[in-house]
């Protein structure tokens, strides 16, 4: 089906490989029309619980191809027009119900690594290079990252990485917070935290999560939360899987889940 | 008064001791209602100066009492009437003029942990259970936790930690800000803060501080900041406190502050 | 020019250093006109790549000059017209065009601390003292802190501090995220950020990632960063420092760039 990505469901795992190895994982247009299309399926799909995201060989994505030079940037629409590629996948990511982890298995730099920060969980291969280098080619932050970065990282260090487009080392990311894990092996570390999600909770429950918790990492007050979280709870409260989640805790079992995330109703205005 | 708290005011601190330790604390309707009340009676009331939160035996809050089965989350009201009690706690807390520490003793689960997320300060005994296990119930986020936990913590944490429902290292929790103490007696480190607050700062600047830090934790522009910190010194210095102040810090002394928490007019509208 | 302040500027460095060695560079009036007057100026001043902000002698701010004892807070105005001082120099900061650092030579207490908040990145001296001590003179949080300080700290911390206004330890504070950077020369560190962002930056990219970054970091939704990032990746790439950083990235060489910040134009509403 697709040119540029490779995509393997296992388990409820469906495994999203950037698939260029020979340059690096390099991302062009067709790339980015493939993951924006894959993304928009993916949403519909039940068979899928939990969504990585990883780089066929030695790099995650080595950023924008540039083997067109400045062309690289050029298109045949207005500047009203006019939106990032780059935006637009993210923007998909955002909307998705199901949890979504980037393994960067080895070299992220600009848009591979901007295009990680819509997912919920970044684990990264130890020592590996990453940076945001746009202010070094003359050009900004895409991908919706201007909002992204700073919901993971205190704003000084979004400046300083932003402003100075040096590589930043894994370790100074993980404490900062871009990273959750730095790990040798970053698919296997996301298979883990995947089969866990699987395991032992429910479909509607992580999709309720993931929409409230992005909803309301800017929201100004917390009343914004009372609200979807009482209907949420009440709706769950009629339904099989909160039955059995209690059952499976009385009884010291692990719990058998049966509704899915297309089951959930939508509780946000 | 109560039957699932107990409450002790020495020198300025109440202390709120969660009540059933036969059953971990675990929380019921009841033990909401007392809370809920409780917090909105202190906050008029200036002889309390700093409120700190802890449980009685091992455990802190091991999370909502299951023993009545599946009925645990069934009431008598419509979806659209409903509010979950955790909630109705949380926004309590949110509206007190006074500092508020979570001592979190023991083990601190599901509605154990979400309860302390509104308090100000999280000080957990090393090494004690904590998570946020709602998704392995079958439920989700509630407490207005999906937008308390993102004040606190990146959200590629607050994710992982709601979506797997695994239990957290407290060295994990400390390092990501969800504790800012992790230490052998909890309770001891929370009167030692409430102590220097009481005994160094004027009651005024607590509350205005109080309101001010959790109302601009998402204003979208720090205008929203400027004019109320501009009416609150205008007013402050007019008043005896600032004076005090002052005088106290020229003369090297210990101030001696008369203002009450009550006195403070409201500069938000 | 200045009375209170001292500039100098070199290869696009502009070095601000609070000039009452004396009185440890204890904030007054004057140099609160002084500094406001120098960042309405430099904003326009195309000649200025980088601001950097230090103290002379071994603090780098006191506070406030208390001399004049309670009279420090007066002022003749209503209680309505009223601005405070400190979030009048800050505002200007926000609206900046060029990265600002702050260079905390030594001892930077109350408004000395809170002053550095809206600067992009802040460098502290080893185990120098700092400190917001607002509540313990009876006034409360200024310079837009209560909206600044949650950007850069959890909420547990930033209560924590502003509660006690006891000094915080700066490795504590780096840990939280106040601090970028804890070293012995503060100056030197700031120096050596500035130079990378001038040798391999433009100008017009950087202007717009501070006001992107800014702008984003509580806006409630990823789509408020899409438009300004699609409209300027448009603008730029069809100007000629797009050109020649793919062009300078393809032949391993330095970029040249040779827009000024003054180029771009708004794309912001």
């Amino acid at each position: 089906m697709f040119e540029t990505i490779e995509t393997s469901l296992e388990q409820g795992i469906l495994t999203v490989t950037l698939n260029r190895p020979d340059v690096l994982n390099s991302y062009t247009y067709k790339m980015s029309e493939e993951l924006e299309q894959l993304f928009q399926n993916v949403k519909n799909d039940d068979s899928v619980r939990v969504i990585i995201v990883t780089g066929k060989g030695r790099a995650f994505c080595a950023g924008m191809d540039l083997s067109e030079g400045e062309d690289s940037f050029k298109v045949d629409v207005s500047a009203e027009e006019f939106r990032d590629i780059g935006g637009k996948v993210s923007l998909k990511i955002y909307e998705l119900n199901k949890p979504i982890i980037a393994a960067i298995n080895g070299p992220a730099v600009g848009i591979g690594l901007t295009m990680t920060l819509p997912m919920d969980i970044r684990i990264v291969k130890k020592d590996t290079k990453v940076g945001f280098v746009f202010a070094r080619r003359g050009i900004g932050p895409e991908a919706c990252s201007g909002w992204f970065l700073t919901k993971h990282v205190g704003i000084g260090k979004a400046l300083e990485w932003m402003y100075t487009g040096r590589y930043i080392s894994t370790k100074e990311g993980l404490e900062a917070g871009l990273f959750q894990y730095e790990v040798e092996d970053p698919l296997q570390k996301a298979q883990e935290i995947a089969q866990d999600i699987i395991n032992y909770t429910a479909a509607t429950s992580i999709a309720f999560t993931r929409e409230l918790l992005w909803k309301m990492v800017n929201a100004p007050h917390p009343s914004a939360s009372h609200k979807p979280e009482s209907q949420f709870l009440f709706w769950a409260s009629r339904h099989e899987d909160a039955h059995e989640g209690v059952q499976s805790f009385m009884e010291k079992r692990r719990p058998e889940f049966s509704l899915k995330a297309s089951d959930l109703p939508s509780f946000f205005k």
